[in-house]
């Protein structure tokens, strides 16, 4: 649940300015292609003190304030997508509802990207959206 | 089965050249990107008199002369990739059996893809492999 309204949240979500503020929890982003339609592909390298990750995929599924989905393709494992999908839903009193959801092909890629930090770095990404969020009002 | 020894069936898998000669099954094939190692990028256009179709995926393994495997996106259902594997086997007499299989996330898009004049397309394609490779000897 965010404190922000749904096209506040939608935005962030969709447009590279606002992504490159929150998607890299203070690292380093870099947003290679962001062809955002149905079809078009997104690539993400994040520069950390760590090293550097790459991140792409294509989108599947855009309804403007409701629905995104698209492919999720890890550089450390290439070709293994997964597919995020985030459900926007108005809360009203400017409050929105964002169910997040990525599913995998097999129990063995999930595990292997639960086990690449991703779980926590999706926290510490969601921390810098309440943070972006914030400071849009 | 192809009688053909194996380094040339999988030469006809892997070089970009010989690739445009069958895979188009007679159609134009544009090859737009050819990244032969993990985690390069490929996009094959198919020109017919009916249309364009594009197709792309990333390579996930690259074993030479024993497995290929790489996603695999039609544009016509974008970010809904299915993965693409063939093993190579030699027969000996210079014979060589390949194993081809394309696995999908889901019994809807298996049928997409079907549904699609996939499967036909896919013979009329080894015709044109046999033909190619009854050429190279």
């Amino acid at each position: 649940m965010f404190d922000a309204t749904r096209e506040r949240v939608w935005q962030a979500h969709t447009d590279p300015r606002l992504l490159a503020q929150w998607w890299g929890r203070g690292n380093k982003l870099v947003i290679e292609r962001y062809e955002f339609e149905r079809g078009g592909h997104w690539r993400f390298v994040e520069h950390s003190d760590h090293g550097t990750h790459g991140f792409e995929g294509r989108f599947r599924e855009v309804v403007p304030m409701e629905r995104l989905s698209m492919t999720f393709d890890w550089d450390g494992m290439p070709g293994h997508p997964a597919v995020t999908t985030a459900a926007f839903e108005d809360l009203g009193d400017g409050r929105t509802k964002l169910v997040s959801t990525m599913q995998f092909y097999t129990p063995g890629e999930r595990d292997g990207m639960l086990n690449s930090g991703m779980e926590g770095g999706m926290n510490e990404s969601y921390v810098a959206l309440d943070a972006l969020l914030a400071g849009m009002k």
